[in-house]
This record gives C-alpha cells, sequence and structure tokens, in this order.
C-alpha cells in the first residue's frame, strides 16, 4: 500500500505546489527531503526562520507517510515539537532526514533531524505525531493493532 | 524596562517586515496578536496551514516577551510545541493570545490560545521556551533569581 | 456517557491502589487532584521530584477523561509534555488542575497547571495525549467527528 | 571537566538512593541506563508505568551530561517531552539509550530512545531540556558561546 518517490513527488507538486522543498529520498522508514534557503527564508542576523524549519520537518514526516501507507490525502498533523540546537547556515540548504517510530492504526509518529547540508551538526530536532483515518493503516480490521 | 506597544510594533516592522500579524494587545502578562488569512495561508481542504498557525504563535511570544522585558533583539525560540486540535475557519483572522507562565533569568517560556476570530473554540495550543540574554532580564545580578 | 466523581474514585482506588493522590473535583471539562508531598516526593535540595509531578499530571488528565467519556479502561497515554516553571514548595501538597481541550473520536489532549497549595503560582505545566478506543466517545458511529 | 561513571555511580547512589536504576555505559555523548521491571512498575495490564518510563528516562540525560560535564549538582530538568509508542514487556528491564543533541552555556538537550531488553523496537522516545549554572559548561566566559 506504499507510494513511490515518484508518486509522491506528483502529489505533492499537485496539492503543496506553493512549498518550495525537494525530495530526495523516501521508503518504508522514512523520508529525506531538502529545501533552498534564500532571503524570505531568512531572519535578522542571517539565520533561517523557525517556521520555515517547521516546515519541511512538517513536510518530510508526511512525505514518509505516504512513502509508507501509500497516498492518503486525510492524513493531518496533530501535534509538532521542535528543539533548536544550533544556528543553521544562512547559505546553505536545509536538509531535513525523517524517520518514522511509530507507524499505528491511527496514530504515526515520525522525528526529523535538520541539518545544514555540509555540516553533520544538527540544527534542530522534531517530533510530530500524524491522524490517519482507521483504515488507511491496517491490511484488514480483524488484523488491526495499533 | 518593558517596552510599549508603539515601540514593540515599530520594532517589529522594522526586523520583519514580511510576516502579516497584527498586534492587538501587549502587556507585562502577554499579547494578543491577529493574522488574516488569505490563500497564501491555506491548505487544500480550506484549513491554515499549520507552519502559519505556528508562526503567529512564535511571533506572539516574541512579542509578549518585548512586552515584558524591553526590546532584546538576541531573544530567540529554543523549543516549540503545538498541538492542533480542531480545523480553524478558512474565512476567519486567526487570533493568537499568549501568556508568559514563567519569565526567568535566562528562560521565558510561554503558551499560546489559537482561535478563529469569532469563535470560542480553540484550534490550537503552543507552548514555546525562548532564551535570552543573561543581563536582560535582571535589575541588577545581585538580586538574580532563576 | 460521563462517569461521577465516586464511580471514578472507585475506579482509581481499584485500578491504582498505590498511587497517593485525592480527586478533589471532577466534571466534563476537567477535574482538580491533590497529592501530599512527603520524604519519598521530595528530591536532594527540598525540590519535588519531576516524575510526581508528571505522574499527579497523567492522572488528573485521566481521571478527567473517564469523567467526560465514562469509565475506559482501555485510555491510554499516548504522549506527556512537561514544563517546570518554579520550584515547588517542600511541604504543601501539590494540586493538579486539568482542562480538556480537545476531545475527539479517537484523540484527547488536557493540559495540566501544577501548584503547590496555598499560591497561585503554577510550578509547572503539562499537555498530555491520549489514545481512547473508537466506539468510546461516539453516540453513534455515523454522528462521528474528530 | 567531564566525570567518569565510578564518579557518577557513586555521586547518584548519595543523591538518589531510592531510585533503581542501572548505569550501563556513559560518555561524552550520551549514556546507557537500565532499570529492572517488578510489580511496583507495572500498571494493571502488565504494562511499565509511563513515570517510571519518564524517570528514568530523566536520570540518564541527567547522568549523561554529568559525563560531559562533570558533577555539577545545580543542572535542573527544565522540559521532558515523552512519546509512548508501544507496549513494553512486563518482564524485561528497561533500557535508556541517551544521546545529548545540544550543549550549550546555559541548556543542554538530550534524547532518549527507551527499549525493552532484548527487543530492538523503540517502546517510547524522550527529549529533555535542562537548565545548567553558565560557569559549568564553559571554560572561560570570553570564549562562552551558546
Amino acid at each position: 500500500m506504499s507510494a513511490t518517490k515518484d508518486e509522491i513527488v506528483a502529489f505533492m507538486a499537485q496539492e503543496f505546489p506553493q512549498v518550495g522543498y525537494q525530495v530526495e529520498q523516501v521508503n518504508e522508514k522514512g523520508a529525506i527531503l531538502s529545501r533552498e534557503i534564500g532571503v524570505n527564508e531568512l531572519r535578522p542576523g542571517g539565520t533561517v526562520s523557525g517556521p520555515v524549519m517547521m516546515s519541511i520537518a512538517d513536510v518530510a514526516i508526511y512525505v514518509a507517510i505516504l512513502g509508507r501507507i501509500g497516498i492518503v490525502p486525510l492524513t493531518v498533523t496533530t501535534s509538532l515539537s521542535i528543539n533548536f540546537l544550533r544556528k543553521p547556515s544562512s547559505d546553505a540548504r536545509i536538509i531535513a532526514d525523517c524517520t518514522l517510530m511509530k507507524v499505528g492504526r491511527t496514530l504515526i509518529i515520525g522525528e526529523v533531524s535538520l541539518y545544514s547540508e555540509g555540516s553533520d551538526d544538527m540544527v534542530a530536532h522534531v517530533v510530530g505525531t500524524y491522524s490517519v483515518p482507521p483504515a488507511s493503516v491496517t491490511h484488514g480490521l480483524s488484523k488491526a493493532t495499533t
């Protein structure tokens, strides 16, 4: 029931055309996205704005979920928590590396490590929780477990 | 050492000109901000995008902090946690009502209730943590307590 | 489908006999619990241990949920987030004041303000998320909305 | 300025004698702790109680901090966030594997993966934030950076 990278890229381009990220990888365990940083993404002092980092992390978990359970448009974010760890570079792309930690019947939880491209130092860490329509994850209600 | 609403509005207009919110109220305990919702703030299905809600909550806490400790540009967000509770209206302004829960020597914590204007049902709830330069909050190091 | 305070107290005494709290109030919107603080609940320096505060907050949300949807033993905590704001008193009871923020079909979210009895200064703030079996909250599947 | 495992074990045994965990490993990057699970740690249904898992995660980050910055008793937890992912085993020890994500001048952030011993499936994930006295982490104020 999973979706391929091409299917996800096509779906995202149609549904979220304005968001400027790129899907680098996606498989059943997670996804890696990147986003260019320009003047619109910067805050005074040359730091990448917090909402930009939250946004790419949110999308990275969403893409990872699609990669796992297929194109399920009714998936919605129920919570997102971010810790800002270091000042990101103002002239490098942001990389979001998402791992799904739990794929339950109605709840999916992913974590995302954010980096400035070219550096191994995590700039922010995100945990997000997503609600999916119950039928989406299971192969049959009788086998469903949370 | 606190700043007035006019001082804060002038500072924010200079530092964050691109963000489309309005400061409705600000005092030593908190702040209320509003933001127009247009097509750029919406997601498919007519819901306000999550990052838009995180963004106004982040700014609301920042404004409340300025109202409490004065214009301290080095204040930075260290963490932000949001729970999405209900689908916001697609044709009402988002209202962010922030209360400062803790004003320590280096750490300030605020909570924000988000509403669609005209409704009493909270659409999202945010807790954010901010780091401030140590000297900013105290009236003298000998009196400082966290 | 809600439960009364007496029904909840009886249920909790049977299921969680070892936990030393008291249900002060419970209704459809929330619950207030208290807990005595003795030497077992203190950390060096005379502060109440963090896990003790997390524990009473967790139970307060659980009790509030029972007050709202009735005795549903399969309700489980899916996430809990606490911010420690001030040092609690070492010789006052801890009061946990819970408000339910969202009661969805499968997900319930509550917030808890923790105080040392006799003081208006919040010592900690908690947000907790709980998963409930789908049928528990609804009055009929056809009317169910998240 | 870091502390050895033996120094930390001695300090913890003196300060927190009642907590039943064991320090398995500790170095500058993190720490691994374990805790026996007995009837006192279980909830009805045979699951490990949430506060027990929060408690060992809290201690694991604390131990990792001591391993990094030395014995600094004034370190305090400022926030802790846990996601419960799977039901832990009722008859296996809980293992807490902590990695420090940020070691700043006044703020240290760690994440913890919790497992039931013998299984690779994470049962819970924790992010905790700790405040340390400013002088503890730096080698001299003039060189301090957050």
